[in-house]
């Protein structure tokens, strides 16, 4: 069993989702790996992972309504304001999600089913640059 | 360190939850695997996973009413509604929970709580055929 | 590759977030493992896990508020109450956040971003002991 490391960075542009399928799956491809575990880990709570159709772009989109929706802006519940109004609503949507993802591999490919893709999913309203850890065990 | 992957497939006849557990626990044990990690993975966008107890049958009831009423089908947010009422709150259904878990195995047994059960949760009104792979690691 | 279990013990006061990140580092850092996979696991369908912010408690003060007035007690919609008003909406808010967390680990330690802290998140009022498993597979 071997195990390899990576990072990959993903530039956002405000709330939103940002596939990251390919990127994974290029590096998946060059380590010679047919059969194990690939886990992918954001390093940060105001932004989060999740596993979407990838087929029709409004799936996204109605996704991202709905979150703004439940988790408002300037909601009167809060105390943590300091950083903007976008901030706490950006926590509880990472709270309501995924910071981690583990997928199978087999035969040298993440067993995603057909319409599934990997996405980055932003909670902030300006630009960042955001971490995501890759850890692939297998052989 | 040894690895195995399997392949479930399960039946569901309308939203609400499918226990996998004993299906699961079964392919486990006919792997001679002490200790390791399970990984469960459902290749679908508009189901997903969840451990939950499995002791009183009210309480997955009790979920599914909540989540058809967090997510309400008809909901004019949306923009997809070509697959039907039903998929968009699927989705939704879906991102708000688990495409995947992880589970320690002990003394070749998941470690689950004694009213941990691991569920498929069916987000669409009719029945679907759900593939659910399993990983496991171990020795 | 070789792998490891543990089992940490929470005493929770009622509902909130326990952070565990400390307890589960230390652990880790006896082991002598450099690279791996950590996979944390709550043996519990009433309490559950996440990463969040550690670094201004108003950000998980924030988020118990939040949970709590989406999953109301005393909920009319709720048939499974014997056990307490706050027993149902517990479930909802496992359900709604994670049951287990995988953390890739680089040079001996958890790749948690600078802010990122793993809690138990405890959804009943009264006091509970609440066991979580640590596993990790690495060398």
């Amino acid at each position: 069993m071997r195990q390899f490391s990576h990072e990959i960075s993903v530039a956002t542009r405000g709330k939103g989702f940002y596939e990251i399928t390919g990127e994974a799956g290029s590096w998946l491809s060059g380590l010679g790996i047919s059969e194990g575990l690939l886990t992918v880990f954001i390093r940060h709570t105001s932004a989060s992972l999740t596993i979407q159709e990838n087929a029709d772009p409004d799936v996204v989109c109605d996704l991202e309504k709905f979150f703004s929706r439940l988790a408002p802006e300037n909601d009167p519940l809060y105390t943590h304001t300091t950083e903007g109004p976008d901030d706490m609503p950006a926590h509880v949507r990472a709270a309501l999600t995924q910071t981690q993802l583990s997928i199978p591999v087999a035969r040298g490919r993440m067993a995603l089913g057909t319409w599934q893709g990997i996405y980055v999913f932003e909670h902030r309203r300006h630009p960042h640059r955001r971490q995501v850890a890759l850890h692939l065990m297998g052989e």
